[in-house]
């Protein structure tokens, strides 16, 4: 039943969009300008009193005009006008809709009147509802993209993003697109007057495309459940859990109506289960990071670094984070000396490999030393101040994607360069770079945490 | 006299840089590159026993070949060639230099014996040492620029950085830059062996053109002196000290040869003094941008965001590190309200502005929100996930930036968009952005209890 509604939620066949005009800022016309820059691969319905044609579509003065059953609405008209439309979307045979509408019962406290009366229209024709007050769902594999405002090109990836807030939902898209990892599917949630977190999860769970769940949340309606998830969940749930002080409270309330949760409470929540719990979107984004690497199977690091100061500060990060750095083998680092041009750095773990500039020594080194039995994973950190060899670090980043793959270990790998040929490398290979050491280090040790709770090592 | 030695370090005019060949892979080379790339206002003079030219000049066979007299060298050849040519340099007027070559005490033990023939001959013609085991010097004003790989063009600013690593200090350049900020006066300072943070730093303390100090230190030598110093500036000093762990003792050690100092007595003398402490590089730079920014009075904030999502974010760490946010002037929230398209957000503090993007109305909204008494500053919260709007951001940015200096109120500017669009913005204004909420919530946090230490507020 529930999986029903979520794949009309993310495989919509027959969607129609109501609230479309040709005027020239008009928001559901932008919607409809997602779907068709994205490539959606449904029909596209859209539905306005004024009628015309956006796109080249024809816009149906009324939802009830549409000559086809539908799966999918997206709403935005004025907040008034929407119960009826619900139901009117409910007779054309809508699983779900979605209502960007805001200005309910996060605007005024009366306006919980019409927000029960929607619920009433939706119930009668058993629709579930998305928000109000949200900017719609994303599923970028079939080009289901239907936030109100253009967006460019999206990444396809395997992290899904549950955010109440439309704007935080949007920050996480950019955080994501930044570090080159591609979303799956996204959900802004807005006012949960229906489908929240806990709805949509089990998807998720299930779901194949998705390997990491990223969730924002001002406030959780049903903790139990989402710890009764995680439980069952072999994937990683990130939960960003905002609104933490009662200050906040007041301003979540005229925000997305949130409820309040004492913050000791969901702390102790996701120590207890397997959640983990960021608390920043940066933080957040770094943490899937990890999720997007070999699992972590013990505290044992080699850290290879091209300077020693980093590895000073490598060594500081892993001792707090409780990774220990055994020896590498002997014989591997004489042959490691044999590439160094001046003899004048001392060989342990952290191996500082100084003025070391050609592929086919980088490859010899990082192979064998992610090889080596006595190590869990590898910290690699790559500080250059050149402008050129972007050809060996776009060639070394490639390598180590292959390597993680091929030895099934992690490296967390952090590069400090120019700003522009840092993105130019990220955006260049689907593997993900670190910009910060402790940002690494703290990473793989919330990925070893989770895999520890999960009793999967 | 130390003035003296400090106008040499920073501002020298006949420079020897020495270990210049013409072979494609030499160093010294490069050095002399990047005085020639950064149109160092100085003369330069290379020096190699090869003799030969680069990029136009003479290379000398000995130092004492140069028809001058020098104030500053440079000496990047084999460790056990360095004393001999530190008492050549002397001869020839020396007052500092710069020894790049590392392989002394950090490498093996019995090198202290080469260091302390080094330090004789520095003493024996009064002259000061910088190194050995580090990359120099950089004055941007004047194109000093002694690092031996080739840097791209620098960015001339009001921090200066102190480090004791080599790439520590570039991932610190590279750093500033990538946030637009630019660097005064730079010092790598690698082992330590004569000149050393507390050396350098009554004259940085002095100098007009630096503003915030930046110190990466993996061991203190003089940490009551660093205290004593810091007490007597009305700069920020940014202590980022590294090595705080047993385990790192050691690697540091085969770094810089660095003591170890205990981290809770570096903990406990920042906490005592008017002394910042950055955990990262990041930290750093961050809490340099604060210090750009008109002084932070007190601590009660206006809060202005373009989502309410990022609002209650906003709330969450405001309460977190300690500020207040009195409400708004009633007149100033009505006259807001005409502004809004749709009459759906609760206008208070903070102030959710939501759809707006009209550059005029910014200007009413900002300028009056940071002139009313009740504010000692401004948290402004911009995410947006358009494409376009790019003149819009560029001016609203330049209109902040002369709002801090119209109001004298530091404004934390958190901008969220699409990277390369970011980017843009704060590669066109020279005022400091902030990624991130919580970043900028700190950092206010952090300037606010410099100056109550301080004592100016």
């Amino acid at each position: 039943m529930m999986n029903d509604v979520m794949s009309s939620v993310f495989y919509p066949r027959k969607l129609a969009v109501i609230g479309v005009s040709e005027a020239r800022d008009n928001m559901g016309k932008n919607i409809v300008q997602n779907l068709l820059d994205h490539y959606f691969q449904g029909e596209v319905f859209p539905v306005g009193p004024k009628g015309g044609k956006v796109f080249g579509l024809d816009i149906y003065p009324s939802v009830l005009d549409i000559p086809n059953e539908i799966d999918f609405a997206a709403i935005i008209t004025p907040s008034r006008t929407v119960p009826e439309l619900v139901g009117q979307c409910g007779r054309k045979g809508a699983k779900v809709i979605y209502i960007a509408t805001g200005g309910f019962r996060e605007f005024k406290k009366e306006n919980v009147d019409l927000e029960a009366e929607i619920l009433d229209q939706a119930r009668k024709y058993n629709v579930r509802l998305i928000g109000p007050n949200c900017i719609g769902v994303i599923n970028s594999e079939i080009g289901l993209c239907l936030p109100f405002s253009p967006l460019p090109p999206l990444k396809i990836g395997n992290v899904s993003v549950l955010s109440q807030s439309g704007g935080v939902a949007n920050s996480y898209l950019m955080h994501l697109f930044a570090e080159n990892i591609g979303v799956n599917k996204w959900v802004s949630m807005g006012n949960k007057l229906d489908l929240e977190e806990t709805d949509f999860l089990p998807y998720l769970i299930e779901d194949p495309w998705t390997h990491v769940i990223c969730i924002h949340s001002e406030g959780l309606k049903k903790g139990k459940r989402l710890l009764e998830l995680a439980r069952s969940s072999f994937k990683p749930i990130i939960l960003h859990k905002v609104n933490r002080f009662e200050v906040t409270t007041h301003v979540a309330d005229s925000h997305t109506a949130a409820i309040a949760n004492d913050n000791r409470i969901v702390d102790a929540v996701c120590r207890q289960g397997p959640i983990i719990r960021a608390g920043t979107i940066h933080e957040a984004v770094s943490y899937a990071k990890a999720f997007l690497l070999p699992r972590l199977d013990g505290n044992r690091l080699s850290v290879i670094s091209r300077s020693g100061g980093h590895s000073v500060i490598a060594t500081d990060f892993c001792t707090e984070y409780g990774f220990e750095m055994p020896p590498f083998d002997c014989d591997y680092l004489k042959s490691v000396e044999e590439f160094f041009r001046a003899k004048v750095v001392k060989t342990s773990n952290p191996l500082d490999l100084g003025d070391l500039w050609n592929f086919e020594a980088y490859r010899f080194v990082l192979e064998n030393a992610i090889k080596q039995d006595q190590f869990d994973g590898m910290l690699f950190i790559f500080a250059y101040n050149m402008l050129q060899q972007h050809d060996l670090i776009l060639n070394m980043t490639t390598f180590l994607s292959e390597l993680t793959k091929r030895y099934n270990k992690p490296i967390a790998f952090v590069l400090q360069g120019w700003r522009e040929r840092v993105d130019k490398i990220k955006d260049s290979v689907p593997f993900p770079i670190f910009s910060e050491i402790d940002e690494a280090v703290k990473t793989l040790s919330v990925s070893l945490d989770f895999h520890r709770k999960k009793g999967t090592i």
